[in-house]
């Protein structure tokens, strides 16, 4: 006798049923999970509010605006969200416009990843953080359908997530050394430069700690010149590798720098999707894969077999999110070479439970989906 | 209450326990199943009989060599196999010998697959099939453990499955025919050409019936201008595709051929491991992937995505095999161009079931892992 007819033998068929994460469990999950119920989504727009005011080598805020969604399908929730950081072009408006646009409700099976995601992706060619917000919740849901973390769907092993930095923005030594205290979790601190006192920053780093760092330049160097002889600076002052040094149309002139420099050179705000890893291999030395601009977990789980192809060097960085999004990129950060996970805690009120940093690493919990709880009180209702 | 404690205050805990499939019902998956059991893994010799000889362009067989796998972990199983037709240079000996080399009681999480496979892979340098024998053990188990096929797993839907071919042996007209009969469930007739006759044997086919063909030349054209010759006359033939026109190392020959044909050239002898795409892509339209040259299902999945950057056609193809490593092949067949997967079908005796021909598609079962159950009777005992 198998165990669904025991359960139901036993008169536990509808505790049997009504338990919506043990779908999985009862050896026909095919046929359970995909001829009824529906995908239906819903979402609210969720400003989130920083801890410190966020400098940048070309602006300032105290706030990302932000999109919490929910999917759901048969009782089970799968989370997601969008973050919006303004250089990305994308805005609650345009993340609501997109997310009304779209009928999930036309698919009965949440395990047709592929096509569900096609169909997103498909719906406008932009709104990258959109999408994302819907590639992190089906994660979710399947992921919970399955009953398992997407790190061990994904075959991963938590012992190879690398430790995490933490970013300090630019900002005056007081405040940057208070930083430095809020981020003892961490063993790697990242800095913001690409204005003019680049190296009076660094400088205040090295006062506060010989932690290792690494430099986000924001396209702030204006030559390659100028961008060589920073590498060259941070390579004495153990800085591991250097992303984005000039504006995205300098290729020529990356690949210059490239070619001198002592620290890799990883591509930031000009790698967005899948297919730019092509373009960008004769140019820099890695990426930087952000869920918000890779369109979800599924995408970026395939720029890293692409970009570990061409012996490309990964990391996996983020917009200020909750531990949603934080969580959902931390499912895959055991095959990545530098994590760069910090957003949630750079917000001043997280919503969800479901990321630890042991030993600096940024470690998903091991909760089924992306592994985690909204706290009640605090995440919004809708 | 939740599930797990329900069932153990029911007086049902020996039940929940004892049942290993339902190990990812209970909400804490990775205590359960990361701490305890090692896994363990056995292997028997099994000679695949064919139904017919197997004529190709440079050699005759009557039966392919065969290890059969099992791996066990808690009382789940997993089925893999590996084939090894001679021109891969591996042999019963060879693989056993791979196969008692390796130490997999040393791994206690089979969810750990990257690091398992990783360490398969690093035990000696080639044994492809050997390796895959393991891989699709591994994949049958975990997909158990989390309670789901693979390409559910993977998010893939099966009505994207493409029609197999079915290979059509060279051979004398009559025996041709008497194929072409038993191929009545496939909707595409591969045949190998590369001889002196080849002309004949598409007359042959096309007396035979008007189902599009495929054609694997098997390196047998000797001049890039025969071959183009050929893939001319072909293209006037309802063929879909031409595979390895000539030998390996005419990469030159086969761009010029590849350039001037009105049919796409597709890889196959040339092609085994990832790495090998990005030598390949300048030079041929596609790859035919397939397990016994992959090592298995995890390093197939990142050849396509690979692939599929660099714009490129997929195929998957088959040795002679039992369904187990057909069934396992089918989990990834959504994601593909052309399925030729018939090896179960060419031998004389399957020993699993596991794999249906829906409407020309090799369709996998709803069951859990690669979805194969062994044939009571015919699956050797070991």
């Amino acid at each position: 006798m198998d165990r669904r007819k025991f359960l139901v033998g036993a008169g536990l068929g509808i505790i049997a049923a009504s338990a919506p994460i043990s779908i999985s469990a009862f050896g026909a999950p095919t046929k359970k999970t995909t001829k009824s119920g529906r995908l239906k989504l819903s979402f609210t727009p969720f400003e989130l509010k920083l801890r410190h005011a966020f400098n940048l080598a070309k602006s300032s805020r105290t706030s990302t605006p932000g999109v919490q969604v929910k999917l759901e399908y048969e009782g089970v929730v799968g989370y997601g969200e969008a973050s919006m950081p303004p250089y990305l072009g994308e805005s609650i408006a345009s993340v609501t416009k997109f997310l009304s646009k779209l009928d999930l409700s036309q698919f009965n099976d949440p395990f047709k990843m592929e096509e569900i995601l096609a169909y997103v992706d498909g719906v406008e060619a932009e709104n990258r953080s959109a999408k994302a917000s819907v590639d992190i919740a089906l994660h979710d849901l399947v992921g919970k359908l399955i009953g398992q973390p997407w790190y061990k769907i994904w075959g991963l092993s938590l012992d190879k997530i690398p430790q995490s930095s933490f970013t300090i923005g630019i900002d005056t030594p007081e405040v940057v050394k208070q930083k430095i205290k809020e981020a003892d979790d961490y063993k790697v601190i990242k800095i913001k430069l690409g204005l003019d006192n680049d190296k009076e920053m660094v400088d205040i780093i090295r006062q506060c700690t010989d932690r290792p760092i690494c430099v986000d330049a924001n396209r702030g160097w204006k030559t390659k010149e100028q961008a060589l002889e920073m590498c060259e600076y941070l390579a004495d002052k153990n800085c591991l590798f250097v992303e984005q040094p000039m504006m995205e149309d300098k290729l020529d002139d990356t690949a210059w720098i490239r070619e001198r420099s002592p620290l890799p050179i990883i591509a930031d705000e000009v790698f967005h999707r899948l297919p730019d890893i092509v373009k960008l291999k004769d140019y820099y030395d890695g990426i930087n894969i952000k869920l918000m601009k890779s369109t979800g977990m599924s995408e970026a789980y395939k720029m890293i077999t692409l970009a570990r192809a061409f012996g490309m060097k990964i990391m996996c960085g983020c917009m200020t999110e909750t531990s949603c999004a934080i969580a959902a990129a931390a499912q895959l950060s055991p095959l990545i070479d530098w994590a760069d996970l910090d957003g949630n805690v750079l917000i001043a009120q997280d919503v969800f439970d479901g990321v630890k940093v042991i030993d600096g690493r940024v470690t998903p919990s091991d909760k089924p989906g992306i592994g985690v709880t909204p706290i009640k009180g605090l995440y919004p209702e809708f």
